[in-house]
C-alpha cells in the first residue's frame, strides 16, 4: 500500500481544499430556502465521483430531495461494497455562537470548522478521496457503489422507496457506512449498535389569542405552565419514562452483557469536564455508558411560547411548543413508541387545551454483527492505520436506514467513522480533525483490501 | 356641557386623526432600537399638548427614555388634578399574527387598530383633547398637570426617581388615570384595587455546548427538561402556588366581602365562549373574578431553548429561558415575593445546572378609595355620559406607579379607564373602540366639573 499511501500524502492539500468547496454549499435539508443549496451539494458529490474515476454517476430525482448514485465496477464477479453516506446537513442554528460563519470553512488548530464537516461532507468525501487514490494507484480489489442521499438529516423520508424501486441497481455484499464517530484518535473503536428514534412536535393552544397576564392570569389555563407540567409528567424521580408500555419492548441485557459493556475505556471525570457540569444525570441503575448505549431516552429538543425578546412583557400566550425526541434500543418499534406518547399526551392534556401533535421521522434501531468478515475486515484495517484494534462500542445516535437498508436489500452494514465526539455535531462550530479525514482515506483502501481477501 | 359635546362632535375627525399620527410613531421601550422612536412620540406628546392650550410643557431627560411634563394653571387657589399616563408601548410580536401593520393604524368596524392604541396612547390622548375642549369653552374648573411617562412597559424604572426630585412641581390634589378597562361599553366600572408584579428572567444552563441528543441523550441533564419540572413544582394539584411563604400576606377577604366581589356581572359563558376555551383553570377554591381580583398569581410569560425552527434537530441544548411573572394582591411585597421565588428555585434547582435569575420590574399592590370626593366625582361623570353607574371593580393588572405615587406624594389615584377586557392590549391586533375614545373625551370634562363642586 505504499504507492496509496504516497498519493494521499502529496495530494492531501487538494483534498482538503475539494472537501472545503463542498462544506461551503448550505445544503440544509430541513430549511425549504435552501433547496437549491441542496441540489448544488448534489451536483458537486455526482462531479466529484466522476472526477474520481468513477464509470458513472447521476442525480436521481425524489419527491424531496435528490439522491446521488454513482458506481466503479471492476468485476462483476467480485465482491460489491454500497457506500452510503448523506450530503445534507443541519441547520446550523444558533448562528450567533459560532466563531467563524458556518459555511466559510476554516481551519485552526489542524481542524476543519464548518457545519457538515463531520457529519457527513468530510465522511463521504473521504470514501471519493479513497476511491480516487485506489483507482489512481490501481488498488481497487472490489466494485464499489455509491449511494449518497440529501434528506438524512429530516429523516430520509424517500429513500426507502427508492431503495425499493432500485434493488437490482443496488445489488452488493455488504454496506460501509461512515456516519458515526470513534472513542478517541488513539482509542479507535466501531459501533455496533445504533438506537432507533421516534420525534415528535407538540403544540398547545388555549385561548384563542394571547391575553394580558394581568387581566386574565390566575383564570386561564397557560399553554407554557400546561406543557411544562406534562413534560415533568413523563419521567418519574429516578429518571424512568412513565409513558405507559415504554420500556415493554426494551431487550435486557445480561449481566455478563453489561460487565463487558462496561469495560470500554471511559472517565467519568473527563466526561463532566469536557461538557462543563458538576454531575452527570440518567436512569436510575444505569451507568453513563450504558444510559447512552442501551437504553432508550425522553429527550426535549426545543421549547418555545409567549415572548422570548429583550425585557419583560405580561402575556398569557396562546401557544406553546417543544419538540421532543425519544432515542430506542434494540427491540423497540420507532411506530409503536410515537404512538405510546401520543396516547400518553393525549390522556393526561387538560381540557383547557387544544393539542395537536406533528410526527418528525422516526427509525429503528439496530446492532451490527460483529461476527462477520466485513466487520473483521473493518477492524484490520483500523488496526492497520491506528495501530490498535479498535473497540466494538454501542453508539447513542441513530442511523434509521440501517434498518431500513436490512429490510428492504437483505444487507449488512458496517459502521465506521472517523468522528469524535468532541466535534461537535448538530452543535455550533462542528469540527472534523484534519488528521480524521486523511486517517479515513487511509484506512478505507485497507478495508477494501482485507474484505476482497477474507470474503474470497 | 353643551358647547363641550358640540365641540367635540364637530372635532371628532380631527381628534382621530391626530391619534393616529401618535399611533404610528413605534415608540417600544423595551427595544433599544426604537430608543429614537420613543424620542419622538414624547416629542409628539409634548406639541399636543402645547397646541391644546396648556401653559407649558416640556421634555425631561432621566437616564432611560424622557418624560413629558406640562400644566396648565387656572388659579392657584384651585384645586389640582395630575394626570398620569405613558406614551411607550409593548413590543408587537408576534408580528405575523396582526391582520394589519402594528404601527400603521386603521379604523375597522369601529375600532382603532394599532400597537398602543388602547394601552395607553389612546386614552392619554383622551385626556390631551378633554384638555383642549376644555380651554377653548372654558370650561376648565381645575389646574391640570401631566406626565406622561415612556417607560411603564419595562417597569417606570426612572419615574420614582424624577418624582421625588419634582415634588414641589407635582403637588396636587388626586393623581387621575386612563390606563385600566371596563367591563364593558353598556356597564361602565372603575378600578378600586390593581395587582402588584413581580417579574423574573430564569436561564439555565447544562452543558457548555450545544450537544447531539443522540450522542449524549440519557446522560446529561436537559436544561429544558429541568426547567418544565422546575416551574411545575411550582404549584401543586390545586392550582396553589408552592413556593414557601407565597401567600403568608396575602389580605384575606370576609365572606361578605367576597360575596360583594361575586356580584359584579360577569358571565363564564361569555368569558370562556370569547377566549374560546373549554374550561378555566386556577386556584382551587375560588372564582374565576377572585381568581383574577384577589388572588396571586404564578405566570409564565415565555420560554424558550433548543432547536425552534422548521422540522427535526435532535440537539440536547446548552440553555433554556423561561419568564415568569407573579401578580400581587394587597399587602404582599414585590420584593419579598421576588426573594422568595429566587430562593425557592435555588432551593430546587439540581447541581447539574447552572442558574441565572434576571429580575425585571416589579411594582405594589394596590387599593384605591372608593370613598372620597375624586372617585365618586368620576363615578358621576360616567354616570351622565353612560347613563348607568359604574361598578367598583378590583382589576388583574398591575399600575405599580400607583403604589410609588401614594409614597412619594402622597396622593390617592382615581382609575378612569375606558378600553375593553377584548381590545387585546399586549397582544396581536390591539385596539381601541372610536366610541372609548370618543366617551373618554366627553366624560373627563364631568370628572373636573364634578371634582371642583365637590371637593369646593
Amino acid at each position: 500500500m505504499d504507492h496509496v499511501n504516497k498519493y494521499i500524502e502529496s495530494n492531501k492539500d487538494r483534498f482538503l481544499e475539494e472537501l472545503m468547496e463542498l462544506l461551503r454549499i448550505p445544503s440544509v435539508s430541513a430549511d425549504s430556502n435552501h433547496k437549491n443549496d441542496v441540489k448544488r451539494a448534489a451536483e458537486y458529490v455526482k462531479d466529484s465521483l466522476l472526477k474520481a474515476g468513477a464509470d458513472s454517476a447521476e442525480i436521481c430525482a425524489t419527491s424531496g430531495h435528490p439522491i446521488v448514485y454513482g458506481e466503479k465496477m471492476i468485476d462483476p464477479k467480485m465482491r460489491t461494497v454500497l457506500v452510503y453516506g448523506h450530503y445534507d446537513v443541519q441547520p446550523p442554528d444558533p448562528v450567533d455562537l459560532w466563531t467563524s460563519p458556518p459555511f466559510e470553512p476554516v481551519i485552526k488548530d489542524e481542524k476543519i470548522y464548518a457545519r457538515g464537516a463531520c457529519d457527513d461532507k468530510g465522511q463521504v468525501f473521504m470514501h471519493v478521496k479513497a476511491l480516487e487514490t485506489m483507482i489512481r494507484n490501481d488498488a481497487l480489489p472490489c466494485n464499489i457503489k455509491f449511494l449518497i442521499e440529501g434528506e438524512e438529516e429530516v429523516g430520509s423520508d424517500n429513500l426507502a422507496k427508492w431503495t425499493r424501486e432500485n434493488k437490482d441497481r443496488l445489488k452488493a455484499d455488504v454496506i460501509l457506512i461512515s456516519d458515526t464517530a470513534m472513542i478517541g484518535n488513539d482509542t479507535p473503536s466501531i459501533e455496533s449498535g445504533l438506537r432507533g428514534l421516534s420525534y415528535v412536535e407538540v403544540e398547545l393552544t388555549g385561548p384563542n389569542r394571547d391575553l394580558h397576564s394581568g387581566v386574565y392570569g390566575g383564570a386561564v389555563a397557560n399553554p407554557i405552565e400546561i406543557l411544562c407540567r406534562m413534560i415533568a409528567s413523563a419521567k418519574d424521580a429516578d429518571n424512568h419514562v412513565t409513558i405507559p408500555g415504554f420500556y415493554d419492548d426494551v431487550t435486557v441485557l445480561t449481566g455478563e452483557e453489561r460487565e463487558k459493556l462496561n469495560k470500554a475505556p471511559f472517565s467519568l471525570d473527563t466526561f463532566k469536564k469536557e461538557l462543563a457540569i458538576d454531575d452527570v444525570h440518567g436512569e436510575k441503575g444505569y451507568t453513563t455508558i450504558e444510559r447512552i448505549g442501551i437504553r432508550p431516552t425522553f429527550e426535549l429538543n426545543g421549547i418555545w411560547g409567549g415572548y422570548t425578546g429583550e425585557g419583560a412583557k405580561t402575556v398569557l400566550p396562546s401557544k406553546a411548543s417543544a419538540k421532543i425526541s425519544m432515542r430506542l434500543v434494540p427491540n423497540q418499534n420507532s411506530e409503536k413508541i410515537t404512538r405510546l406518547f401520543v396516547d400518553y399526551f393525549e390522556s393526561i392534556v387538560p381540557k383547557t387545551m387544544k393539542m395537536k401533535i406533528t410526527r418528525h421521522h422516526g427509525g429503528e434501531p439496530v446492532v451490527t454483527p460483529t461476527e462477520g468478515v466485513a466487520f473483521q475486515a473493518a477492524e484490520k484495517a483500523m488496526e492497520t492505520t491506528f495501530g490498535k484494534k479498535p473497540i466494538p462500542t454501542r453508539g447513542g445516535g441513530s442511523i434509521p436506514i440501517v434498518a431500513m437498508f436490512e429490510k428492504e436489500l437483505g444487507l449488512k452494514s458496517v459502521l465506521m467513522g472517523f468522528g469524535l465526539d468532541s466535534d461537535g455535531i448538530h452543535s455550533p462550530n462542528e469540527s472534523f480533525g484534519v488528521f480524521n479525514f486523511l486517517q479515513g482515506i487511509r484506512t478505507i483502501p485497507h478495508f477494501y483490501k482485507n474484505y476482497a481477501e477474507m470474503a474470497g
